[in-house]
């Protein structure tokens, strides 16, 4: 696998844009992405059942298998909990910038992401779809565009490509993502798009996906909270003619990988974008019984308010792992337990088979001094292992979450 | 119902002290209770698969049926995360009480809390309940005396007492709780005790536990975290003579009213008490499909991060609070849901048939100014109804979480 400099333009075929109509003061809130040859389309939607209207139009277009030709986003407005209206301002988004690229409505994918609960300013919108469109270019700079165009608080925007060799073709996969800004009234809001001139089967794409989400998105945490606009995507094109992937061979293994490759720097640079954000932790819980037990163990660790805050305060507080641990639900055996706190500065064990083990503070708080901490949870209960990706918890994350009329 | 002023000592034959025996600084550090005539014992333990010592000796005699004649309670030391050494240190600590009180360790309930994985200093026990159990005493101060001995953080001791006619008998319920502090390195401990000279079967006892903590003590959050000491004990002697309850009869009703209230109060007084909350947070879910949908939302709700930090920055930000139920796996249906802010100032409607109301932000500002806090989400999905409470996420949270070599 080769990473290239490149984002959601670099594979054969897909053109975009961004631009600023207005729904921000300044900032970029339109994205644009379209493709010459109609794509398969696999994607990844919340689980919140309170759903934006995005949500409800892509997951029909996903299940139906339509190829689809177009992307369109818009930041600064959520376009969540808008009712009815917020249904029909979305298909008329589509339906506007479709007619644009000589689409069908239905071959159009939307996004939103920004303030839930207002209505959609739908002239803005529309001039602004017709005004950005010419500009839709294969060029690296107008990926750029598209990927500033679905951003909201991000402080940098989030963009990999990359290359791998399918049968003497070489195949380009690259991306786009949005992460951070827990503004009001929305949440940590994950938008996340990938292009790729690969030709494989739907169901086979929507696997790699699935698998790469659930190591990835799924396992990182700001605050614990689900978004209602959360969403990831893949078009697949085909463009670089490749003999079609059809079965989980070594080609698709390669595919398989490149995405999660993608998508596992996307995850990581969404918590280290993390408003409010000062330190960076990475959570291993290895030997566990089951994936599950694994995955659930690390997440409680990432997730715990006193962990966070202790991470904060550089406090080597292995006593809220362990109790974290224990109050996850899942399975361990507490008298096998051990914990390691690493960061570049070294590595320090703090419980061993379950006993506390006496420790140079200073040591510790050398380690815990860096911006990026790994903590360990060693089991001896199986062979399974999970990572979970996380921030501490400041004084900026509350002024941020908390101090709203500054901010409006 | 009559509420009178006491506590651990107001029913008949139980005796209480406290003291400072050298475990913390200052502070009183052991509470020691008896009673005269053995009590049957029911109880609830925290969940959490990491268990202080104290835990699995008072579940072994809780379930054995045992009748027992003392309550010895140390605070400053956890003795959680200490091995099997820390079961030894329990165990004698028992025994010690038991020897002093004429009676067998197994007939002894223990309770820690403190600081996780430090071994317990048993020399200064073991002088330390010698020197107490001469003050051993039926008095009112006794009873202080002993809820101070239970505290750690706490700004203030948590009692109340209570009397009810069973039978022509007066029946007293006294009773004393800690939790508050999140020091490190452990997290909020709830310990819970309950006397009363009522005459009850054991299984009814026990059921009347159930159902007050179930509404109580587990709809409550300080931090999402479970201790891994967490107890709520009610020892029952019998000496107010009253012809046993042993049936769910109208006295049954009455005593587990009784015994929620207590419980409710405590619940209540511990989030107030909460270390560095600012605000206070009642949560109802009404008109729920089923009650575990109803507990579930309005769990989910007092403990989203987003929430919390919102209501400490005076922000009516229902849209976080649509969204953490949306999260959190508990049905509804979105499209009819109703959201509220209340308090003494008045009450605000901000979502109606899961649409946005606009109003007035002035208004919304001056009911979330005040101290305590009503979210109502109504729901048209069935009949059930549950409430939880919580406080705010505060800076003083952080720091008090989060600075540690500051108060080490």
């Amino acid at each position: 696998m080769k990473i290239i400099d490149g984002g959601i333009t670099s594979p054969i075929g897909f053109k975009a844009t961004g631009s600023h109509i207005g729904i921000k003061r300044v900032k970029k809130d339109l994205s644009l992405v379209t493709t010459d040859k109609p794509a398969i389309c696999s994607g990844c939607f919340t689980q919140n059942i309170v759903r934006a209207s995005h949500i409800l139009w892509d997951e029909a277009i996903v299940k139906s298998g339509k190829r689809v030709k177009g992307l369109i986003t818009v930041s600064g407005n959520a376009n969540a909990c808008t009712g009815e209206q917020g249904d029909k301002d979305n298909e008329k988004m589509a339906e506007v910038f479709a007619k644009e690229i000589g689409a069908d409505k239905n071959e159009i994918l939307t996004g939103a992401t920004g303030i839930i609960g207002l209505k959609m300013p739908m002239d803005i919108i529309e001039k602004g779809i017709k005004d950005t469109v010419k500009n839709l270019s294969y060029d690296r700079e107008s990926g750029k565009k598209s990927a500033m165009g679905i951003i909201t608080t991000d402080k940098f925007i989030k963009e990999m490509a990359v290359q791998i060799d399918v049968g003497g073709k070489t195949i380009t996969i690259g991306g786009m993502a949005k992460g951070s800004g827990m503004i009001h009234p929305n949440m940590a809001t994950v938008l996340s798009y990938i292009t790729t001139d690969l030709n494989i089967t739907k169901e086979l794409l929507q696997k790699a996906l699935d698998y790469s989400i659930g190591e990835t998105y799924n396992m990182i945490s700001v605050d614990g909270a689900t978004s209602t606009n959360d969403m990831a995507l893949v078009l697949a094109n085909g463009m670089a003619d490749n003999k079609i992937i059809d079965s989980e061979n070594e080609d698709f293994q390669k595919f398989k990988n490149a995405l999660y490759k993608i998508h596992l720097k996307f995850a990581k640079d969404i918590i280290h974008d993390g408003e409010g954000s000062s330190k960076f932790m990475e959570v291993a819980v290895v030997n566990a019984k089951s994936k599950e037990d694994a995955r659930v163990l690390a997440k409680s660790i990432v997730n715990n308010n006193l962990v966070k805050t202790a991470l904060y305060g550089e406090d080597a507080n292995w006593g809220r792992v362990v109790a974290s641990m224990g109050g996850s639900g899942a399975y361990f055996n507490p008298r096998n337990l051990n914990i390691f706190f690493e960061s570049q500065k070294g590595c320090i064990i703090m419980m061993q088979n379950g006993k506390p083990i006496s420790f140079d503070e200073n040591y510790a708080s050398e380690i815990l001094s860096e911006g990026d901490i790994k903590i360990v949870a060693e089991l001896s209960d199986g062979e399974y292992t999970a990572k979970a990706w996380g921030c501490d918890l400041s004084y900026e994350y509350v002024r941020i979450n908390g101090d709203y009329r500054s901010r409006s």
